[in-house]
């Protein structure tokens, strides 16, 4: 199933011998990731280059190769980034004590406004599926194990009902993917984040079936 | 955010104009699509070919332009008859009256059986968010709406509490999608379609919330 084009990851490491060791390589680093994320969001892989992101990035294009060894390389980096982008933006809407289920509904508007800000996340994150499928699984494997994690804890509070596992959490997942999908991507400015999370959050708390 | 590559759709046909007029044809053209399906689900679109095609197929590759006018075209093709396929075997699982949450349950062990049995279908509609964005879409909302159809009929029915809408039938395709990609795809010889199908229509019916 996979292409020929698709990042060899036996061939490459994850790059963790080129991290930058100061603030200022930090800040070209960062730089350059921001750069790949427009770069690839509007191109796609195949049609993006070292020097449209270095040009967008406003670095010289051999400092590209002090941080990545290719176009295959900050794109895994990029994807792996954009993962952790999600995570945060999830988290640090998570500022109090709340209940199971308030802990879901505020992750989720959260995701929802941060991809609406971030439209790009989507193309890149369905673009990895192809080029560099370890990644594409890596995203959803442990965003799926954080839902559960948080399931988890909801059931020990006695909040969720018992028996919840991994096909709550990638069902839940699903939702979230595809509401952001259908809201932040496709949607027409009218949409609120707040009002589609607490219609899912309605979903998920009690169902749809006649009370 | 369209690639260069992506179809332009302006510029092909639906190709209508193509279609057979004889059960030999039809059954060429069924040939064709089916191994299309082999060929882009393993190979991915661009590494594909048209010889590639015709002789999994086993007919002469002249042959394929009686149907199709070029690789995008019978790519089309095959989102659109793939998005048919995902439709008609969750239809044919609904074969007499049922509830409401019955239908979605029954629909979505149908959809996992499918996808277990049909692995590249997921490769291909995935594709086609970079190679045709709008079959990618359209098999999205189409789907999205048939699910609102038996929420309506199902509120209608008296089954299911009122105030489901576009927003629910994302939500319930989303989780759907993934359990698919999950199990069907990424899943042990272990799960059952049917087991699977059960806990998520359990979580439909009357959520995650302690009881």
């Amino acid at each position: 199933m996979e292409q020929g084009t698709a990042i060899k990851r036996d061939e490459e490491s994850a790059n963790g011998d080129k991290s930058p060791r100061t603030d200022r390589g930090r800040r070209t680093l960062r730089k350059l990731l921001d750069a790949a994320a427009i770069e690839f969001g509007e191109k796609g892989f195949y049609e993006a280059s070292i020097s449209g992101i270095t040009q967008r990035a406003g670095v010289a294009l051999g400092t590209f190769y002090t941080y990545f060894d290719s176009k295959d390389a900050i794109f895994r980096g990029l994807v792996n980034d954009m993962s952790e982008a999600v995570k945060r933006a999830a988290r640090e809407a998570l500022t109090e004590p709340m209940s199971a289920l308030e802990i879901e509904r505020r992750a989720l508007a959260a995701f929802l406004r941060f991809a609406s800000e971030h439209k790009e996340v989507y193309r890149i994150i369905d673009e990895a599926e192809f080029v560099d499928p370890a990644s594409y699984r890596a995203h959803y494997e442990t965003t799926a194990a954080r839902i559960r994690e948080r399931l988890e804890a909801g059931m020990a509070a006695g909040e969720l009902r018992d028996g919840l596992g991994e096909a709550h959490a990638w069902a839940i997942m699903g939702m979230n993917v595809f509401l952001g999908l259908r809201y932040a991507i496709w949607g027409s400015s009218e949409w609120d984040a707040d009002e589609i999370a607490s219609l899912a959050n309605e979903l998920l708390q009690s169902g749809v079936g006649k009370r």
